[in-house]
């Protein structure tokens, strides 16, 4: 069991030692969880009372906030202090360095030093792997795919030939890179019926450094060119990013989002869960989606988007949405009101 | 070929066995499919013309209505009956118990009794496989992980370690059940630039007794503690259970639903597909959401919800969302008017 | 490297030489990309200011188009040329064909002619798979299965038994065919509590020759009879094909779009990304459904549908969503105000 006193965790996260010594901490827990051997976080007085009430042994609070009594690591930002934490407690297992040799290793990929690969993965021909990266089990990796250093993929993933993948990257189960995008052309066959032909996709992905990609998610490889993830983007479950897509540094896709081709996101974004993103869109820097969004327009930087009706009992809903359509129609009636009134005035004058 | 005369039928179903005897029944069949060796069944009167014209060799319906002189089965709930029946013709194939020379068992994992696991298959370290269970081709289970009596993994399902999974249990392929929730806090890095810090999760997963979940589902494991899937709960393809989300037990979803971190919903619950609920909100028992709902706010027991614009005609469409954003306006023009009515009545007076 | 003179590529297209002899030509790219080896295309007119600025060493262009003195092809459809183009230049790379000794496949299944089967893939007893095939790593597919020729399935994919999967069809990674539909009936148990009845599915799926399934896509396979993909029919990935679903011949449906069971679309249409079908519905022949509509009720052939509220700021937003559940009062204060103009008129008269 991992365990520090909260001096060394301060030490660790670089925060002012603790003025009460406190327990030994053993775990990091939000505050509906925490017990008398962890340390929680409060990220603004409106925690104070579930604070009050937790058995938490000790807390990381901003400067400024009373803790109460309790001990404490006072933070710029206790939320990431936490999150911070949790790798230091509940790290990925450190497995020692082994090729499965029920893997399947092309005899002219390169592993790197300290290279883990899990049973029944299969690596291609020409694949380079970076130093301590693991694969998992099942994972399938195409010929000519470059997986940097330190990068960390679970078990079925598979990763089509020649894509690229940054350092520090962890890729979910089930996820799909480099698949082709879809791409197809409506024309007539010899009999002069409809066919939609193939466009064969010779691009190819970029994962960048520091990705996190949730389970199921796909990213298609580019027409031509690159379909692009930036560093320290994360994406969650179920994402779909269509092929030449390019998502900027450090944005952040909750689940089932889907992003359609040759449309771009900019840096330091946050688009919320089921929203969807057109074709050959761009999405500035630093915008916020709201929750299930769809977007068929560029959008300026620092945008803050919403647009996806709420739920209402049905019986509420079934009255306003017969109307939706008749909008036009309301509008023209307020109109030969306000006529009517003019007239009336002049009328009355 | 399975087969049973219609008052095997009745007792298997604990009805009354059928007035007239009928012919030997061979298959299982929605009235559309059914011919004469099959039986079928009719949920109300509505479907009485329906069964007039098929040619289904037996029928069951609810006390009450009349057979047409066709042989039937009387039943409380005659679609129940006939899902029972289903899984009296079509049960899965019994497999010979085999633990496939192909697979990679830990030799620290426990076995049940005949169990079945399929060639490719990884178990891990200290993982227990309940009796009867039927784990396919290509499954990975993550170490220390309870899969109980009876349940049926079919190929290229993950299971991340640690995780419980109940008895009589069905996962359908591609489903990755205990991967880290979605879970990051914006914060600055020494350069002062912005960075998503990662919350390692520690927490679990917990399926209930008689689940089923589709293909391609992912159940994301907690930050600490538990996302639970409450017992007799139904789970579509592609449906997204972020981490600490609870479901209570027999709730339904449908496919492609996404339920966000720490939310919950209910027992009973009926929720159509596409819908989306965000993060931290309660949905009561029974709720029923209609298909392609958002839910933004806790919903109280019992509530039926709507809320999703359906299709039209573009050109109808584009006339009405072209107002949506200009209902503001609309309403103060219609204030205005009625200001000026009022006004008009005094000078009139 | 691939390469053709502009008199080869005119050939092979079936187009008119060109005029001028041109480069030899090594790439097919689109405008943004191509370079002075690269052949591009130019849909119309619009796109001609882009060709000036293009190093393109030639291009495809319409009829009646001035290519501006860069070497050209004519064509009555250059996309679809272009797209041909791409097969040609960067088809799947030809394998030798090849059945893994890390395969394991039932010796009761029947390969055709120059079969590949990657390693670890399973396939069942009594499937045959058709001549010149290529099935990757990881696959599984079940017994009974029919694969036609020339068909492809990259690596973990998962096919049930007793799916018909037709020629020259392409199906990515993490696809699923045939897992059990969504049928559940709910009644109440011994104790009178609801339960979820399963229905057991025996019906199956087929999938047309020439049809491309992208990655992470669900068709579930039918209660009784099939659910049913056309000839030449595209999907996108982490599509929802449910139970007893019919797609017509050459219908193209974008990402994360639903289907529900037994609905029907019909051929030739075009259906936008995260839209969604409920159950029980028809959609015609010819019809386009735009990004994100939810279809409730039949479409009639050629029809053109949208209906999703488009993204606004979330200002705009805020005020027109609280106004929607209003639209029923607005419109009574409209009559009631016509009410008013009108007994205002008789009034003064």
């Amino acid at each position: 069991m991992t365990s520090f006193t909260l001096d060394e965790l301060a030490r660790i996260l670089g925060a002012e030692p603790s003025e009460r010594p406190g327990p030994v901490i053993t775990g990091v827990r939000p505050i509906e969880h925490a017990g008398s051997g962890d340390i929680t976080y409060v990220a603004n007085q409106m925690f104070l009372e579930k604070l009050a009430a937790s058995s938490a042994g000790a807390v990381i609070l901003p400067q400024g906030l009373d803790p109460g009594g309790r001990s404490c690591i006072k933070s710029r930002n206790p939320e990431a202090d936490f999150a911070r934490l949790t790798a230091v407690y509940y790290p990925y297992p450190a497995e020692s360095p082994c090729v499965s040799e029920r893997a399947d290793v092309h005899p002219e990929a390169v592993l790197g030093q300290d290279v883990s690969i899990g049973p029944f993965s299969v690596i291609g021909k020409g694949t380079v792997i970076g130093d301590r990266s693991v694969i998992g089990a099942h994972v399938v990796i195409g010929g000519q795919v470059i997986v940097g250093e330190g990068t960390r993929i679970f078990p079925n993933v598979t990763i089509y030939p020649r894509v690229t993948i940054g350092r520090r990257v962890i890729i979910h189960s089930g996820s799909i890179i480099g698949a082709d995008g879809f791409g197809f052309c409506r024309d007539t066959d010899e009999s002069g019926l409809p066919v939609n032909v193939k466009k064969f996709h010779s691009g190819t992905v970029e994962i960048g450094d520091d990705v996190e990609i949730g389970a199921l998610v796909a990213v298609d490889r580019a027409l031509s060119g690159v379909t692009r993830i930036g560093k320290g983007v994360k994406l969650d479950n179920l994402v779909q990013i269509a092929h030449n897509v390019e998502i900027g540094d450090h944005t952040v896709i909750a689940s089932q989002v889907g992003i359609a081709g040759s449309s771009s996101v900019g840096r330091y974004g946050l688009i919320g869960g089921q929203a969807g993103i057109r074709d050959h869109v761009a999405v500035g820097d630093g915008v916020i989606l709201a929750t299930r969004v769809g977007i068929y327009r560029n959008v300026p930087d620092g945008s803050i988007m919403a647009g996806s009706v709420p739920a209402m009992t049905r019986q509420v809903f079934l009255r306003a949405q017969s109307l939706f359509k008749r909008l036009p129609e309301m509008l023209d009636r307020i109109r030969k009101l306000e006529r009517a009134i003019l007239s009336n005035r002049k009328d009355t004058k």
